[in-house]
């Protein structure tokens, strides 16, 4: 394994260009056109077999170990995201309005460099690898689902991706058994009143003035109709209504996002929104269209194959790194890849202050601290080595 | 006067073709281009002198009568609105999200109708006309003042202006003897949180939220803290904040139009809109900005004036027909005209649910009954020709 | 006049000691019982006839004039408020929680001294003066309507009633012709939620956080749903929720008061309320009850009348100090007498900050300038006299 | 220990007795005097020794095993609400207002049955049991810091307590380690604004208003400001202002309970609510108090006792009816007792539909069915004489 490791070391200058050329030149999910088609040339020119288009924008390319065996699929999604990037590094985004605020850009280079490391040592595996590189996971209903019908998962055994992640410190590794992350869905709220003349607000029924009231009250679903110990999420992304200042807006949009970790939380949110929404438009005669799309399931991790990554991860990061984490709110479609194979979703730590990598997720001034990329490809290396040449043999493991 | 009338009412359909031209083809206010054209042809056609470009846009047309005498400023204003035009006629605007939804492109034909009369009769006027076609009415600072500091008002005795409005019944006029028309500011506020990741709103300060508790608490303002007795308005237009569903907003931004008939009104309202705004963002750690543009001061009829149109005004519609109103909220900038020279603005019944206006103004829907820019072709040419050749002889005006 | 204006001059210190005295033992409406028999008593030892429980709780007193001629009547009201007296003077409420902070106690001081002062004079009087010291005007129904069935106005002519008025200068005296005062109705709106422990707000419907919400929603009909020139108040008075910090409230009782000068601005309100509160309650599983209670009509001031008060004013206080004033959002049962027989009711400055003055009626420190009991006195005895003597000449009127 | 549970048994339709009758005759915390004064008397009648006014109302018991060993204390409380009791059965309150909305007499019937059983075999006993009837423990301070330093735990190993949980059905017996009740806190605000006529916002600072607002921002602090796991509370159990429906109120009243598991959650919850409170008071001239008391701390339970308990329990009602619970949002002042000795605070299932024993705790409907008193007598019991006799040896513990 060191000289996997050692290989992988060489290659982190080569990772980092990766990542900061994706960083440069983001795409928005659904939209992506040029990473796809870089992905796909850096793989066909390590001589890796690459189907392009899955499922519409994804690629997969397949190592073959020389003997036969099992086979584990790595994932790494590549999609960005509609916010102007406000960094001032070199390497900040060239695309106005659109960014790599969550990471993508890094998974793509790790599983690149992953890819690199394994076609080159393919003689000492057992098996097959399955690189999924998969498009538009910020939006449901996201990439995985489609890769999946579209046969990326055909033949696999067990499925390993990971998230690098901000507010986990560089040189740690966050895991959990079971959920891990939660179901994301998405509602779009119009709210439907009579538009008119600013000064005459009587003569209208005025959407804005509703749409700030149905914002406010839905601040009570999780501060008094849920059970405290009930983790939930009611967001509102987006608020629209108006052109003119002059002119009462009829019509105002509301769109936002619900986390949950069960269904029947999720049933219950779903009611009380709609409810409240209903009658609060009746009673002043308004109308309204309320549109909720159920987004990723709860990512949910599978028992043992969680263990076995753990005994990768401290491996690489020392057994006191290796930390137990509560679930995070947010969702991912990586969820569709556990519902058909067993595997484990992870998050390296990516965050360091000291090179300004201390903001949230999605926030304008993301960043990493990019020395994660090697971390986490040596988690995906060992696991994949591991678990073509040992399958879960833990002590074996132990050895490599 | 009945003469001049009947060649008025042979013009009615060349106003209606004028009227549906315009408002097929609207422009916004400061984006004017084909319209004050348009305008200078007719009136250039007619052997009337024209200043083009008057403060900008505006078209200045001048008729001068046989005889030496007084001068008469009449006025209409030619911009639409940033509003899509939702009905199903033949001549709707064929401009994308641009409507003439105030009726100023009746305005614009009625005052070019009456100057076709008052042209064709000008040997029986005993003074000079200026026709002010404004440019601008809609959007602060307007295009009265730099029309004014154009000169377009050098020489004036009186000026005339009507409204063509949709709540009054065809048929009727409306007048009020002082403060007619509210002063009409613009308000823009911003709110700065801090943005991040939808399922992580303890890492961000929420600007929709907030945006939402400020747009609740303005409503106080009308409905606590002000004298009930004093009229005022506080609108919020438009509110627009965040783009995906999943991110959390680190902007809003609101802006709305407040009404007042005073300036301690005024003021105050301003103090308590910007008090809160500023304590609710330091309590949660937000910044704001509080952009507060004065806009139309009170629009004030001249005493002497007003009852003078009374008169014209009954002659054209019946006594019974001529009603005093409540003052209106919106705003005019034919408010500067009458802080220079003495006049009158009054309001000319346009609705008439059979003819499908009896939407009010700034609506999607809003249309006119055509047939009240012939009353108010007659009550302008009434007053002018009254006013140059008797100068408010009340009963030499009867007799008329 | 002018010697009867002395004589009353001469018993200023009884009319204050009067005041000072009901000052002290105030009593709540429908509950007065020493008040009248005190009021009763001192009409008696003058040789007035008294009758008492007129209509309940009210005192009637007639002064036959040595002539037959038409008959005036004059009403002062005399019950208090469930207020807490925070004034530190000596003659502070001596009742917790009752006060006389609406200057009914000097209504009946300035009553009994008007009528000392006609029965001493009776030899001048031609007609019938009839003293009505009414009960609780406070709360409706009141107790002018009782006192009315019950015949207080039989006979009766005309009537004279003065409200002295805090934010009115000392010395001044406001009038207005027709609607003077408003439409003063009351509500109680309860909401029965599900009570619960307080850290299981999921196992509750919280009747407080319903509440607040409704309390905030209300807000949105005079600011958004009434034409801004419509004045008109929506004010929660009171608002009593839950007992224990710890236990989620089932119940929570909102009382208050809706003004409004016409009876489709009252019957608007009365619909937003309920539809509102009907809707959010259905819409979280509560109940609720709404009750309303229409309250006593708009005040409204004949015009005849009024003008002829106007000119007794000025004799009293100098023609500048007569001022038409703005319609005065309270109510006031005297509206009940206006629709009976003609009459105008009318607002003497009590207000100097000099003497503690200044503060708003209702307010618990609310107190007034006692020499505004002479300025009111003069008023009626002047009108009461002149009307009997001349009824309505205005010539007259001037020289008496 | 079949032979004690037998005896305990036959002692249930006293235990029932007992229940009802203090059900009948509840007391308020702080207030208890006829409760005490009867547990005392059933204490001595038993021979056993008793200490009255520990802490100020407490009585402690003490039975002494014929042995010497280890000292096991045994805690019940017995204070009521301030609830009006709304069940229709014959042994309901008595006490207007007052109200056993919680079990605690049931607490107090079990440890008095506990307490007879075990002074009848003391014989059997190796050690001491201290009985600790606690009064005040539904109002900080509480009882039990009081019991405490007056010296309840001197001498004393180890602690029991239970709670009869009306959530938790009949038959089950709910555990958990760590955390397992929440800190509970109390805040009182007042708003101090400016009182004044109903009809006259504008003169006054609307304490409704502004109260109303507050509650409606508090639901952010859990909705918004806090990570979505991280559990907590913020309930206003009582809002009051105003008297009479016509006066503004000058001060309004809002009393509530924050819940939390941590102190940095505490802490931001309490920065968040008074923030927000000074920046609103500030911006429209209003003052505030804000009095924030910190009750009871987190109830902890101890690792090995946990363990050693739910032994007990499983002997008393199987295995598959000792269940792993969340923790609580509620708090207790069992909490300090386990911060000075080790012990066990568990949750007995007391839920039946069939008896009506379904509303929720401080419901004013609230019952229990009444054999979950025997079934936490047992496990008293139990847990009692395997700890003095075996103390910890859960082998020994299965045999007995």
């Amino acid at each position: 394994m060191k000289q996997l490791w050692k290989r992988l070391e060489k290659l982190f200058p080569e990772m980092v260009d990766l990542r900061r050329y994706f960083h440069q030149y983001p795409e928005l999910s659904f939209q992506e056109e040029q990473t796809p088609k870089k992905i796909a040339e850096y793989l066909k020119n390590m001589g890796i077999e690459v189907k392009t288009g899955v499922g519409g924008r994804g690629v997969v390319g397949i190592i073959y170990g020389e003997k036969r065996g099992k086979t584990v699929a790595l994932r790494a999604d590549f999609d960005a995201l509609p916010i102007q990037d406000e960094k001032t590094v070199e390497y900040r985004s060239k695309i106005p309005g659109v960014m790599h605020a969550c990471g993508h850009d890094a998974h793509t280079a790790t599983l690149l460099a992953v890819a690199k490391v394994l076609q080159e040592h393919r003689h000492l595996l057992k098996g097959k690898v399955v690189l999924i590189h998969q498009f538009a996971e910020e939006v449901a209903p996201g990439g995985a689902i489609a890769m999946i019908e579209d046969g990326c998962l055909d033949d696999v055994d067990v499925i390993f991706g990971t998230h690098l992640w901000s507010t986990l410190p560089i040189g740690t590794v966050g895991y959990r058994k079971g959920a891990i992350m939660a179901a994301a869905d998405k509602f779009t709220v119009t709210i439907h009143g009579k538009g008119g003349h600013g000064a005459a607000p009587h003569e209208t029924i005025d959407s804005i003035v509703i749409g700030t009231t149905y914002v406010q009250w839905l601040q009570h679903i999780v501060s008094r109709r849920l059970n405290p110990l009930t983790p939930a999420v009611v967001t509102v992304g987006s608020f629209h209504a108006g052109g003119a200042f002059n002119v009462i807006a009829d019509q105002a949009s509301i769109v936002g996002t619900v986390r949950t970790f069960d269904s029947s939380t999720q049933d219950f949110i779903i009611h009380e929104m709609e409810n409240y929404l209903k009658a609060l438009c009746q009673s002043v005669g308004a109308s309204y269209r309320f549109d909720y799309e159920k987004g990723y399931p709860v990512v949910y991790n599978h028992e043992k194959e969680t263990e076995f990554l753990v005994q990768c991860a401290k491996q690489v990061v020392g057994e006191e790194n290796v930390l137990e984490m509560e679930p995070v709110m947010g969702g991912e479609d990586f969820a569709y890849y556990l519902q058909k194979v067993p595997g484990v979703f992870f998050f390296t730590g990516a965050g360091n202050p000291e090179v300004g990598a201390h903001y949230p997720h999605h926030h304008p001034k993301f960043d990493i601290d990019e020395r994660a990329m090697l971390y986490a490809a040596k988690i995906l290396i060992s696991a994949t080595v591991s678990y073509l040449n040992h399958h879960f043999d833990m002590e074996s493991l132990a050895s490599v």
